[in-house]
């Protein structure tokens, strides 16, 4: 499940841009520690320290908050999968878009956000219908990526390319859970582990 | 994160044991559905179908409830890791292990509860350590595992041993997550794409 935290490169241009940022990152707390149905807009003008009458004039709901982040992530996602389109081996490919998405998992609250965002789609609830799009869109272009390199002979010959699929995807959640858990392993440390991994599921 | 639900083969031998390990499987799903925190004992009492009268007979608190499933864990996990100790390649005996925990958790609330436990641990909370503790055995006694087997020369020469251990967790931790999400995702249908990702970890 695809899912980061605010955006890393596309700095704010504005004071009003900053305050939606922070906005948008105290939600992400919020939802992270209490859920998106638990979390109440009471909870995120707190952890903004915004008032209501503040917070509303950018976000007029609940709804549009968790619209806005699924926005963030859309984004984010497409910034990774840029790494994964740029040319060379599918080995180094897989890795940069990995690792990318490690270091944007790496910020607080992102792994329980993630987990979050799972429940929901598991519950097949609107928001997690929305985040889950996001992942789709994804899955499909790791999909064609592998597919492409099956064909050009660059993987195993019998690869099953969408049960590898589901393994890069498990490997890239259980690393960003267990990076929540011990704050020893970043992506720098787990690198030449996860590269194993992954010529194992792509060349095994 | 090892995690389980009820014990499997051990059948409970009374009504008693029969009644315990109801109340038992019902405080699992409220505390994958609520947390260990959020969930109550009244909550237990309803999902158990019991009076708090007849409950309490059982287990005197939830801590007490939380206690017996801890020692559930315990027992499962060294389950598990009783098909670690057979003789045999180490891909295979981890193969072995790592099916035998993703047939655990594909029974209801087990990946939910699994995260739950997760976030208490990264919590450091008493919850999380008493759970982290049964972790730290399954891992100390994988470690050994890959310790022999690479003195043995069976794994890749360089292998480091810690990062491949924590890749291991992550793999199954990830896995355990996305069964929750994909039901069409067994431990049987992802077993050829799981071996790949094993060999590529230990011999790599």
């Amino acid at each position: 499940m695809l899912v980061v935290p605010t955006p890393s490169d596309a700095a704010p241009d504005s004071g009003q841009d900053l305050r939606r940022a922070q906005i948008l990152q105290a939600a992400r707390l919020c939802f992270a520690e209490a859920g998106f149905h638990g979390a109440s807009m009471h909870q995120i003008c707190a952890a903004a320290k915004m008032s209501p009458g503040a917070l509303y004039r950018y976000f007029p709901s609940k709804e549009a908050i968790i619209e806005a982040i699924a926005e963030e992530e859309r984004a984010e996602a497409a910034r990774v999968m840029v790494l994964f389109r740029q040319p060379g081996a599918i080995v180094d490919r897989i890795m940069a878009a990995a690792l990318a998405y490690l270091r944007m998992m790496e910020r607080p609250g992102s792994a329980p956000l993630m987990v979050e965002i799972c429940a929901e789609t598991s519950r097949n609830t609107a928001v997690g219908e929305r985040f889950h799009g996001i992942e789709l869109n994804v899955r499909e272009e790791l999909r064609e990526g592998l597919e492409a390199a099956k064909a050009a002979g660059e993987t195993a010959a019998d690869l099953d390319v969408d049960l590898a699929l589901k393994m890069l995807l498990a490997i890239g959640d259980g690393l960003a859970l267990r990076m929540g858990l011990e704050r020893d392993l970043t992506p720098e440390v787990i690198a030449p582990a996860l590269r194993r991994a992954i010529v194992g599921v792509v060349h095994g």
